[in-house]
């Protein structure tokens, strides 16, 4: 999994039918000191995560094992609001 | 799942027996900013997209989990035609 | 999936027992002008491609998806023969 | 697979009903030579690894294959701690 | 598929269950004119391949399409050792 801030969302109103109902979200990917990497992933919501909010999202078949993305065109998701991590007993990042 | 302009299509009547009736799409990648990143792929179109339309792709399995590409050997598909985007509250794009 | 343009062949006499019957090909990667990008990858053939010939190859779990490739230790497929695309409204490739 | 080296941990307490249960390791990816690359990773732990160990993981729908992350929203395992690896006849690492 | 040269093996004792009796081999990969890229995987073993060998192998879920590696936390293989390829009806390598 990789990190990235909640930057904004996307709105598709015309879109395979299995899709309808998934929220998307526009994700900045992050690095492990909690900057932007420059790199961006549009990513279904599993979590109710917010703008601006730090999340962990999974890529590939993976992110198709929620209940709101099962079966869907799916290939990228956000499945946990990050509270904290730690790099080398050092905190990098605090909600 | 990124972002992509829709080129132009593709056309290869010799072909695996499964991938008949798919149209290919030739995507232009575009970052976050709507701006093309030199970046393409050719997916499968299963939501009627048309040439210079904004558009989200999913790849990997998961562009196997359309009505038009179930079970058939495509790796990348479009399945949103995208009306509109915001990043940190700015509207980045609108169709 | 991508534009490759085969470039030659590949011999393996002693592989897994799957695998046996499947033609290698080396591919040379294009972009979306049909220029090499100076990627490569070794794909299992589905079409009969021969030598100099434009096709489009699927990667991952989608390369399976075929007669020749099913439940094969394979993780990329010839699976078209290219006989024309455009962007822009411009030919960028005719067979 | 490639290696890591753990760097620390990553607490989330809101996340995908599947996920509960899990550790997450923040990994910093290791060259063949056992100097870090630049690139992160953050990964469930199927092996109680501990932070400054030096680990395999694997990603993609592989991610999926061990007791503690079957059919959960996860695309990344450490699945083994490494003891020692050569290159060329030399040592690289030791635990 | 991708091309490397078996560089050297890795062992680790502590790991998932599944995969106990695996051999991993630590590969280094090479470009289309048999060159080392700089990059490197970790990749099960199911062919019998010795150090100094030119290998195929295969990533994500098709690494778990033989005898050895079915339904285990494995994201690369070596399914063949090749014996040559050619470029442009050069051969760029012999075994």
């Amino acid at each position: 999994m990789l990190l990235g801030r909640v930057a904004g969302t996307l709105v598709a109103s015309r879109k395979e039918p299995r899709l309808s109902g998934l929220k998307f979200l526009v994700l900045q990917q992050l690095d492990v000191d909690n900057t932007e990497t420059g790199s961006y992933v549009v990513a279904a919501d599993a979590v109710g995560a917010g703008v601006g909010e730090v999340v962990l999202y999974a890529t590939g078949s993976s992110a198709r094992q929620t209940e709101f993305t099962h079966e869907r065109p799916c290939d990228a998701v956000v499945m946990a609001i990050v509270d904290t991590w730690e790099v080398g007993g050092d905190e990098r990042y605090h909600k």
